[in-house]
């Protein structure tokens, strides 16, 4: 089998008649998206399993769909990288790229500076056996493997074992905490380029991929504007600013590359006068430079909104689009865009949560990059991203199986509530995240935020049971108006009951007693359902009491706390108005 | 870390009072297993987590607590056998049993025969890596590792490369049947011992255990009897019969690991006149020849009562017993007696079931083989069971995990009913699951009967609810004896609904529509059982009309059929009974 690159023919076509079935492909890596797009068409009925009779023509949008892991602030054993793959294919993404190095953890056995991981890993990271598994297991999956080696800054952890490439003395330590650190490779040293010439000679070796990521971002050049001897090698050269010494810095690797015939990428950062147009530029800063830079005539790939630790919505991430309509890019430039990556990063996720906050979501992106801009009907995406979450879990992917043994866990082995509860809430974002609990490395990922997942698919549920009620009263028939206010009125009523259960269990539950108040509200908010319910079928408006009692549960309820946000208060919201304006408003 | 043997000293205390934690032991092992001991004495309450003030002197009946792995006839890959020796270290089990080459498969690489696995292992074996791998993380965790290697009979994947080694011309085929084959090494050729010789002498370099098992079972002798070279070679050496023919073999193959300052282990069937009396007989043709041969000077280890594919009870299991009290050995022959081992067989388990064939049922296995004789109270080893098995499940372990993804791939992601359907069924025994399906190494196993488990926990618990029940009928207060009556009428309806919404999945999955017969029953079941509390109630007994319509659904439910038995059937038993037999009986 050949090596998928950015230029490889991904196309294919499938034809499936009573008898045979047909898949057609210019390259292997075209059979395998054909012999995916089949399993997904296998429909199970009692009498055992059918395909449909099709016809079908298809090829990717973009060239680039990838995908980031950051195996750094969490190290991620080699089965979560290989099931990862699996779950990529799945969903017919082609680029792996893998954030290897940062100031928490050299992730990659280096032969020729083995300090790197003795010194920089605490002991995890992939041996180049390792790596050699995942770069075969993802070819055969028609899947690209982009290392990035990020540079100059975020690098304490190269110079724990090498403090001679720093640029303050040492000594260094693996850093435990999170954030932006001073620490950067000194770039006015020759020695620091021999050094990133073997060592890259060495990597290209290991990754037969034709492009290496440098990293470049957050680069704050403090380290730099301390050091007397780096400030003199700028006046030297005549640099006004730590961005014109990085510039520097970049054209010197991306020499070292060109020897060994890799293309270079990089962050935003990267996009500085000069640059050579081969190299890729990875947005981060917003798709505003994604489109000034193909309008520059650089090469770029999409990836903040489908930061997946943004708890963007699938539809939030569905709906953001390389090329926007409104871009007004020409043809030529268009091509410059070259897909987007998801990327997973890892300061809040450990191996053992990480799949549930890349999946289901990210199939949602997969299908942004594969498919027509045209195709945008995110009701019908999340009727699909249900069946495509049940495909993966038949993969091993452990988005569903970990939080269902972290439900198991905190509660004993009763874990009907917890689940219940789960199903309402989602974890908080990065940043709030971050204020609340100052995640660190050390930080354990075994607490109830770690088991919700973001965008949980019981979101839109609720939601549809409430809209669902709230138009059978308008306009249902009477028997169709019991039957949807009966349902509603259960899932208040499990609610209830399973906020009782946690409060029993929580007292033998650290972990539960966390989310005290968030137990509270949830009970709360069923019972002011129920309420409401009650008042919208009595015909009369609720009181001016019960609906100032609401409010004030509403917003005790929208306060981020106890690291997970309630997902079902837009539907409540509705509920509670249709009961304070009952018929006379409509 | 110094290597555990059959003599380590595995003994430990732990010590717990306010402010300190002491663990003694003679060697690190026996402090891994004072480790084990205080994981599962944190207890956790709302406000943290405790540990209760304790002194414990600690060490284990048995030497050798071993759980044998049949990767042969299903492989399992690395990460199978290395979450087992986690489970195995939590339950201080110290014994993991290689089963490595059967007709289906050899499963270790061979560098000085290398088309034992490029011929006779399908490409599913373990590198020299890989067994480096194992033996290093059980060796970390106080574990022994045993080879395998059964032979003369069991080796058709032996000659499917080396087909010269054989009692009848080739060519071999890697078996995919299961069974007795007749297929077997010659052991009339000089060539043949000189192959052993090269071939265990490597083996030995790689598993650094004094023990290697030649297995030894099952000879069936059909190829040496038809072959007239052997024929003659037993006429010339006065041998009578097959079985004197494999003693010779295996005294040949003894003196082979005898180089090796390897000891031998072999089945029932290796117990001959004559069998040097370092060699361990592990015993799987029931107990009295284990004892009988204690008595004969023979050490050995107890299995039969311990094979996981016969679906005992964790009950049956824990009452058997290596040294039974009515065996009146001497201590001397006693000591003889090394242990047991559980067995798990593979034929018809995969790396996606293994765990939950192995797991719980196991821990209750390692309990009877540490601790004293004395302690077998079965209820209170349930209680306990139930904890053990989320400390396995904490470990990755899939014994729960694994059903869990069947009932939600076999539902569309709506796994409640199956899952309660799971609750009162297990898969038929080894046997009568053979009789039913003809399983075979190419048997899918992602059937209910592969996502339902030996002995469930639940079944417990329901026997526990009607007896409750049927108790308070007799002599409780009426408003516990309404609180019980509503807590079995909820299960038995929960049993229904459960039973309806399976009718309507099945329209949409073969699987469920192939337990149809079972489904059904369980409804009637449930329907029946709901009638009998009505008839206990009422006071007056059951006419004999439903008498008679009860044992007929009681009859038809205790047939075996669609690869699952109903666990619930006693309990039932004794509802029906008490029902067409109200109060005048009592």
């Amino acid at each position: 089998m050949q090596r998928p690159t950015d230029e490889t023919d991904e196309s294919y076509s499938l034809n499936i008649e009573s008898g045979a079935i047909n898949i057609s492909a210019q390259t292997d890596f075209g059979a395998i998206h054909g012999m995916e797009t089949l399993l997904q068409l296998l429909e199970p009925r009692s009498a055992g399993y059918f395909l449909p009779a099709v016809h079908i023509s298809d090829a990717p949008r973009f060239p680039w769909r990838g995908l980031m892991l950051d195996p750094c602030r969490h190290f991620l054993p080699v089965g979560n990288v290989l099931r990862t793959l699996d779950a990529m294919a799945a969903v017919k993404m082609n680029v792996l790229h893998l954030h290897l190095s940062e100031d928490q953890g050299f992730r990659v056995e280096s032969k020729r500076f083995p300090k790197l991981t003795e010194l920089g890993s605490e002991g995890k990271y992939y041996t180049q056996d390792d790596v050699r598994q995942i770069v075969r297991y993802a070819t055969d999956r028609g899947i690209r493997v982009v290392p990035e080696f990020d540079m100059p800054g975020h690098t304490t952890s190269w110079l724990v074992g090498y403090p001679e490439l720093a640029s303050k003395p040492g000594p260094y330590h693996v850093e435990h905490g999170t954030g932006v650190f001073d620490a950067a490779l000194n770039p006015t040293l020759e020695s620091n380029y021999d050094f990133l010439d073997a060592f890259l000679g060495e990597m290209s070796a290991l990754f037969p991929d034709e492009y290496i990521h440098i990293g470049g971002d957050e680069s704050n050049g403090e380290d730099w504007q301390s050091n007397p001897e780096i400030a003199r090698f700028m006046r030297e050269h005549k640099m006004q600013s730590a961005k014109e010494l990085q510039a520097y810095f970049n054209s010197r690797v991306q020499k070292i590359l060109a020897k060994y015939h890799r293309r270079m990428v990089g962050w935003d950062e990267v996009l500085q006068p000069d640059l050579p147009s081969d190299v890729v530029v990875q947005n981060w800063h917003g798709i505003e430079f994604l489109i000034q830079s193909a309008r520059l005539g650089h090469r770029g790939i999409l990836s903040q909104p489908f930061y997946l630790d943004h708890h963007y919505s699938a539809e939030q991430m569905y709906a953001a689009d390389p090329i926007p309509a409104d871009a007004h890019l020409t043809p030529a430039q268009e091509k410059l865009i070259l897909g987007g990556e998801a990327c997973m990063w890892g300061e809040q996720v450990d191996y053992n949560t990480v799949d549930s906050r890349i999946w289901p979501r990210t199939a949602a992106i997969a299908e942004r990059l594969w498919s027509p801009a045209s195709v945008r009907d995110a009701r019908d995406m999340y009727r699909r991203l249900a069946v495509v979450s049940l495909e993966l879990d038949s993969l091993a992917v452990q988005h569903i199986s970990n939080p269902e043994r972290g439900f198991r866990q905190i509660t004993g082995g009763d874990p009907a509530a917890l689940r219940l509860f789960a199903s309402v809430v989602q974890p908080v974002d990065f940043h709030e995240r971050y204020e609340e609990q100052h995640t660190s490395p050390l930080t354990p990922m075994t607490n109830v935020v770690d088991f919700t997942v973001p965008d949980p698919l019981s979101r839109l549920a609720f939601a549809d049971q409430v809209a669902t009620y709230l138009q059978s009263v308008k306009q249902g028939a009477v028997s169709e108006r019991a039957a949807d206010r009966d349902a509603l009125e259960k899932t208040f009523r499990a609610w209830l009951s399973a906020a009782q259960v946690l409060d029993t269990q929580a007292t033998n539950e650290p972990r539960l007693a966390a989310i005290a108040k968030r137990r509270k509200e949830w009970a709360e908010l069923a019972t002011s359902g129920l309420e409401a319910i009650e008042f919208i079928e009595s015909g009369k408006p609720a009181p001016l009491s019960w609906v100032a009692s609401c409010t004030g549960v509403m917003k005790e309820s929208a306060q981020p706390q106890e690291l997970v946000d309630f997902v079902i208060l837009g539907p409540m919201d509705e509920l509670f108005r249709a009961a304070s304006a009952t018929s006379d408003s409509r």
